[in-house]
């Protein structure tokens, strides 16, 4: 027996988010059933990081334990075969049977691409929040500023979580222009339930002028869901990028 | 009765082309159900360029007549609201009622986009042709000036064109990268069917090293398809930009 750890790219439109749920189409789900066209054996992936419905991700990891006779690191290629064109297994490798996904420390990396346009543009409707609101990017950068560090994130996090505490660090917040898209860029070593949707939104909230940045100061103090801004829409959201940090390892851009 | 110009932008993926087709869903058929929707009239919109299935478009012109009182600038904010979500008018204004998309002299710019990488990317996979081969981008620069300047591109046209002439002048023809992809812009003043396809496929077969850039002078010279490439994948191609020469008015990026 041994570990095969996938590192996963996905575009997440068609599919009720990473976890398996029953009569729903997931990533999780996909990963399972192609494994066991793959390998004829019933095949469970342990996820790392569980996206919400329309949420994509560029590496996201799984982990899964097989007797099959292919090595770790031909597993992407023979895996694809089996899935459909919106979800690709981009690398894979054997990893020692103890490593779990969620159990050792990580940094993340969430983007969150906001248009700012007139009209939609439809190539990018399922990769981006449009807005035609005109918005304050170094205001929106000054209320990001505010998010790094440790903090208690409670007000971040949407009701539904079962995270035992919402203490969370940010070791970058950055909002940056790029054509006409804002995009705000995100890592931690771990996030809350809808934890960077609820900062774009803030954010966002900032960029038009319904907050001020120092009222971000005032959400995090008040500890209070109701105190931040709306949780962004999930097409915005892309997990860009995953580091191990006890060796260094970086998937993603 | 005044006539209307639209600026159109879509992702071609769902759609067998612009030009309406018995049962099929097509650019102009949605277009003109949704001008008929807003004005109760049914409409006809006349297309400036007849993109293939999957092929998308930042700003293809459409224009057409109507007795609705909606001022010529509100349309595209009105129809809108009865196109789907992978189609949307990005301007419109009144033009003169001799204005017609295809009998004026115009510069069009066409992307096509190839993503070099070992797996396809899901996110771009309705968006850019994918190869997971070494492609010599300074072989292809040099193969695509050639194709610079007038030419009889006979070698570079579809059976089934009903062009009068297969001479055309092209401004530019560039190939460039950009994170994993190569991007090749094409300007001219009009192109002959699947022609930019066939130069794509063309420069991948230089990329690649299937022939050389002085073979792509000799396809020209051969003025007969079977000399020339294969047609690449629809999907990588957009129309990016519209320039009408006689105003001076460039419409996408």
């Amino acid at each position: 027996m041994k570990r095969v750890l996938l590192v996963v790219a996905y575009d997440g439109t068609q599919y009720c988010g990473w976890q398996v749920q029953p009569h729903q189409a997931t990533i999780e789900g996909e990963l399972n059933k192609a494994l066991e066209s793959l390998t004829g054996v019933p095949t469970e992936v342990i996820g790392a990081s569980r996206t919400d419905s329309g949420v994509h991700a560029k590496c996201n990891l799984a982990v899964f334990d097989t007797e099959s006779p292919i090595p770790g690191e031909k597993f992407f290629y023979a895996v694809n075969k089996y899935l459909p064109a919106d979800i690709r297994v981009i690398a894979s490798r054997e990893v020692p049977t103890d490593f779990h996904p969620r159990h050792m420390e990580t940094k993340k990396t969430y983007e969150y691409r906001i248009q700012c346009a007139a009209v939609p543009d439809p190539m990018r409707r399922n990769y981006v929040c449009f807005t035609f609101r005109n918005m304050d990017v170094a205001a929106m950068q000054e209320g990001a500023a505010k998010l790094i560090g440790e903090h208690d994130f409670a007000s971040f996090c949407s009701a539904g979580s079962t995270a035992e505490t919402t203490v969370r660090t940010l070791y970058q917040c950055d909002v940056r222009t790029h054509g006409d898209e804002i995009i705000i860029r995100v890592q931690g070593s771990g996030f809350l339930y809808n934890m960077v949707r609820i900062i774009a939104g803030t954010l966002m909230d900032v960029g038009v002028g319904l907050r001020s940045p120092e009222d971000v100061q005032r959400m995090l103090d008040a500890a209070d869901r109701s105190a931040a801004g709306p949780t962004a829409p999930p097409q915005g959201l892309t997990l860009v990028n995953y580091e191990i940090v006890s060796t260094g390892e970086i998937f993603g851009k």
